[in-house]
């Protein structure tokens, strides 16, 4: 690889809004991303909310010249909805579920039967080894009172842990996403700070899209603007996030954000903002070594950040195991009462409500079974991301005490992962 | 590191059938294998259906002087049952959990509450990252017709690929576990062919147990001899496998194997055997070069494996979309009887029947649902093993065609994992 080496990367990422029946001129602005997509020849096009195969097909046949290789992650009952193009050649591919998201009982929300997940796409640029991750977290529909809140902070932690796990060899790590978090949110905040990710809107000097970086916004008509009502300017939950490894620089160039309509047709591609950076991989640091122009980067300590986390998921494993609880009570009675039923049935007493009571009690106590065992499972999930971050938080605390000298190399993430003799 | 630096590393892996109220005298084994563990002082020990967190708890606690580090695996309904004891510190630990693992509706066979999963420590010893695996895959219950087989193949290539993803920059990878995989049955070989994980029992010189290296014999008074009735030897599904990468050798120096009871008391740990490797990391290949003496490694080339192991995932898919299918028909035709009953029953005409007959139909209905679901998500999964299946024999393919020299450096596993230019 030449001293002077610099690999450009152009990026795009969209949430495709792409919900078969329910949203809105689906085909139209399917057709309308093929165009713009094939157009535009980005490097790598990750695609999030693709629900129908039928419309990853398409977008596939369309794309196919432009960009030869793609993949569909499949997940769960009705799929993870990510997919990538990418017109260099996919090395590897693999994919994480995540073990919590959401109640199959929500069934309005629906995120329970998607099969969230992370996809990740092993790429060889120019000689080096790029891994590009696409997620999409479970959604937020009420931000005042999120029950999923806790299930969000889990699958943040594990999609940190699946990047830190799997990237350790990687020269340059790439996330694209709808991570359904604000910028200051716990999950977003835990990710960051554990992968040591960098936000292309938080980096670059040269930004062009809504203000403050916003990727769902009330210009947009396919918007909710209600569910906008308490950010004027909109939100910004999708990401650009990057890092390169010891030896490498990556910035951001560019960063443009769609303004509530493509730029050719002037109609929007989703109800979602698309992203599309380009990147620069170098050997020696950018000569305009971007600085943060757009507000400070919210870097909280590690420390401090799994420590919130390990509360908020250590409220949700007792809120999961009071569910059960509950679950238990309500099986016991619905047994009580089913026995009540037979006694009554057999005796000849008001036989025909004992009869006509049975369905709803045997519902009773299925619902009740199902729900305590979902709720059993979801305590076990959010006590084993809590354990996992406890022993980081462990080891985080155990390198303060020590000085920065003795910091163990993982927790300096997988720049500094040389053979250091054992803590 | 010295040049000379040479690392041991005592292994112990049991299958501790730890079963509450069904597993015979549990309390007792898991006592006697706390003593046992004690007495030896592995550097790590690996257990498997450990089900009890408090059996967990217990061990922990006996252990603490001799192994300070320890973590239990959490999953799924009942637990994965994994957990480790360490005599080293555990710099990072993470778990992925199987996508398939068998059927809800297999209640008497239980696997699928369970969250069967791998499970992954990283340490450092005398320098060293040692990445370590503990697994326990589903079980298989009629070798003849075995419907879980699709899942096993599944459940062993996402053990390879996590191995595969999360090992890329670990100078030694371990993975002990019941694999309920025979050595030449199919998962097996894959997982083999896709890590290049060699096996201790293949490659030590020096192996003292049961005929075969078995490690559920009929010796053991635990073991349901009928189950062996083909193999009058028993049968070997437990494994040690390891491998180092680039610059350094991993030999297997010892492997014992306890043969139907515990050395010291007399009695039996388990229903299976444990087994206990000594195995040695060095930078220069050992002096006796360790070779087969067990009979040949089974080592059919990788692209061979690969689409059998297409061919299995693929007629499982077809399977669950075949038991979709019927569950479909089953869900009109309750609610045609739903509606049937219900027109019976405000007519007048056996209207008891027609009430009586409620129950049945929705619960008919209720559960064609949840049958229909879940086949559906088990054809997804099996779908997504079997893209990234196909992916990896594509590559292997073009390899192939290309000649050695040309081979993708990922398809070389991670000795080879250089900087080579994009493909």
């Amino acid at each position: 690889m030449k001293p002077n080496f610099s690999l450009r990367l152009r990026v795009f990422n969209l949430n495709c809004w792409g919900i078969p029946y329910l949203s809105k001129q689906r085909a139209d602005r399917i057709k309308r991303l093929g165009d713009f997509l094939n157009r535009e020849s980005f490097d790598l096009a990750l695609l999030e909310e693709v629900w129908s195969e039928q419309d990853f097909q398409f977008l596939r046949q369309k794309l196919l010249p432009a960009y030869p290789a793609a993949h569909y992650f499949r997940s769960g009952i009705i799929g993870s909805g990510l997919c990538v193009f990418s017109k260099h050649p996919i090395q590897e591919f693999t994919q994480h579920v995540f073990t919590l998201n959401g109640y199959p009982y929500m069934i309005h929300h629906g995120d329970w039967f998607c099969g969230k997940a992370v996809g990740l796409l092993v790429l060889r640029l120019g000689g080096l080894v790029l891994n590009a991750y696409v997620t999409h977290l479970h959604a937020e529909y009420n931000r005042q009172k999120d029950i999923y809140l806790a299930h969000r902070v889990a699958q943040a932690w594990e999609l940190a842990q699946f990047i830190h796990h799997t990237s350790k060899k990687a020269d340059v790590v790439l996330l694209c996403g709808d991570l359904n978090l604000h910028p200051k949110d716990l999950g977003c905040r835990l990710l960051k700070e554990w992968t040591g990710l960098q936000d292309a809107y938080l980096e670059t000097r040269d930004f062009k899209g809504p203000e403050e970086g916003c990727t769902m916004v009330p210009q947009n008509c396919y918007v909710n603007r209600q569910e906008l009502e308490q950010f004027p300017l909109g939100i910004r939950i999708d990401y650009v996030l990057y890092k390169a490894v010891s030896g490498l620089y990556i910035s951001c160039k560019t960063l443009r954000t769609t303004t509530g309509h493509e730029p050719h047709s002037g109609s929007p591609l989703s109800d979602h903002e698309a992203l599309m950076a380009t990147l620069y991989v170098r050997h020696s640091p950018p000569q305009h070594n971007p600085s943060p122009t757009h507000g400070p980067a919210e870097r909280s300590p590690l420390i401090s950040v799994l420590r919130e986390a390990w509360t908020e998921l250590d409220q949700g494993m007792a809120q999961g195991r009071w569910w059960a609880t509950i679950a238990g009570y309500v099986i016991v009675l619905g047994l009580l009462l089913l026995a009540l039923l037979c006694a009554l049935a057999a005796g000849g007493e008001i036989r025909e409500v004992a009869v006509l009571l049975w369905t709803p009690s045997v519902g009773l106590v299925l619902g009740a079974g199902a729900f305590y065992l979902f709720h059993v499972q979801e305590a076990k999930g959010l006590c084993r991301a809590r354990a996992e971050l406890q022993h980081v938080l462990g080891r985080a605390r155990e390198a303060q005490d020590l000085g920065p000298e003795s910091q163990p190399a993982g927790l300096l993430g997988q720049q500094e992962g040389d053979k250091a003799e054992e803590q």
